[in-house]
């Protein structure tokens, strides 16, 4: 018998595969769970449960939301015409929080893969491309991580989409801002200074 | 209105709030909870709720327990006689899985603390001594931390058990095996040398 006991030493081995989060830690969260037992510990319980039951994809971008379509897809006020193409839904939140982008989204959940057998349909790319005429749309963004398998995936989009007549674009790269050139790789470095501007 | 909807905000909101734990590292909890919303995250809600529901503090030695006493208290292969301060759960957790103490605990749950108004009593410190003839106590073990706080708190449960005829001991310091005296603070390597003992 361990000293935590059955439900305890389960719910230490449940967080510890969180990521981020090892058997040290998940513990520790454990401890001061435990301490806010009828505070901070039920109120999680309860949402956990709610969002585990009620969330879902939205059925045209892939988003995360409550109903059949994301607050994005439902909101009349963002633009329709524009769709930006995300690896995740991680990244939509990113480009969300910078309020950058006022159009739509698109969210594949991962990248092309031959050797997990993810191929253009388990990445909605065929539906990325219904959606063209169905919301006029004239520009596809492909805001795809700046990795080998990210821009794998946007190559392919890139090729697929051709002869549709929308215009493909992607995030530009360079120095990020506040950065400084001592600590960035050789390959932004490269990126930054091929596509210099005139200032 | 948030593209995460309010649910899944309040949830990282609330997982932010744990140790170890931020606004980034929680909103990758989720995302990942969310993808395997129908096993993990109902799993994670249940067990929550139940441990929220059933666990609170041993009556007599303040270990977390789903009943009146904890496993430990409750087990009669456990020897009597001997009980080892510890300031927290998490340190009783440590010792037992060190396998190294085979006797009784006293969780005090925090150390004495003029500033925050944390007394003798806050920590069971009357009822540690009131242990004393009822289990037969020969040996209290001060496994206290060795921070200012868990000394001074040592120090005082010392001079508090002074005249009760049990032999206080506190854990040896020294050099932590594996440990380098390149990367130890002086401190140790003064405590260490002090203690020196005939190989």
């Amino acid at each position: 018998m361990t000293p935590e006991g059955d439900d305890i030493q389960a719910l230490i081995a449940l967080l510890a595969r969180l990521p981020g989060l090892g058997p040290r830690s998940a513990r520790r969260v454990v401890l001061h769970l435990i301490r806010k037992r009828s505070g901070q510990m039920v109120q999680l319980a309860t949402l956990l449960d709610r969002v585990a039951t009620t969330s879902r994809e939205c059925l045209t971008c892939g988003n995360i939301t409550g109903g059949d379509l994301c607050a994005i897809c439902a909101d009349p006020t963002r633009a329709t015409g524009e769709i930006c193409v995300v690896e995740d839904v991680a990244d939509l939140w990113a480009l969300e929080r910078a309020r950058a982008f006022r159009g739509r989204y698109h969210v594949l959940g991962g990248t092309l893969s031959a050797l997990d057998e993810i191929g253009p349909e388990d990445l909605g790319i065929p539906a990325l491309i219904d959606r063209i005429p169905n919301e006029h749309v004239t520009e596809i963004i492909l805001a795809l991580n700046a990795t080998v398998e990210g821009q794998t995936t946007a190559h392919y989009i890139a090729e697929a989409l051709e002869g549709t007549g929308v215009s493909i674009t992607g995030l530009a790269q360079g120095v990020p801002i506040g950065g400084e050139l001592d600590y960035l790789d050789d390959g932004t470095i490269t990126a930054a200074l091929r596509a210099r501007r005139r200032l």
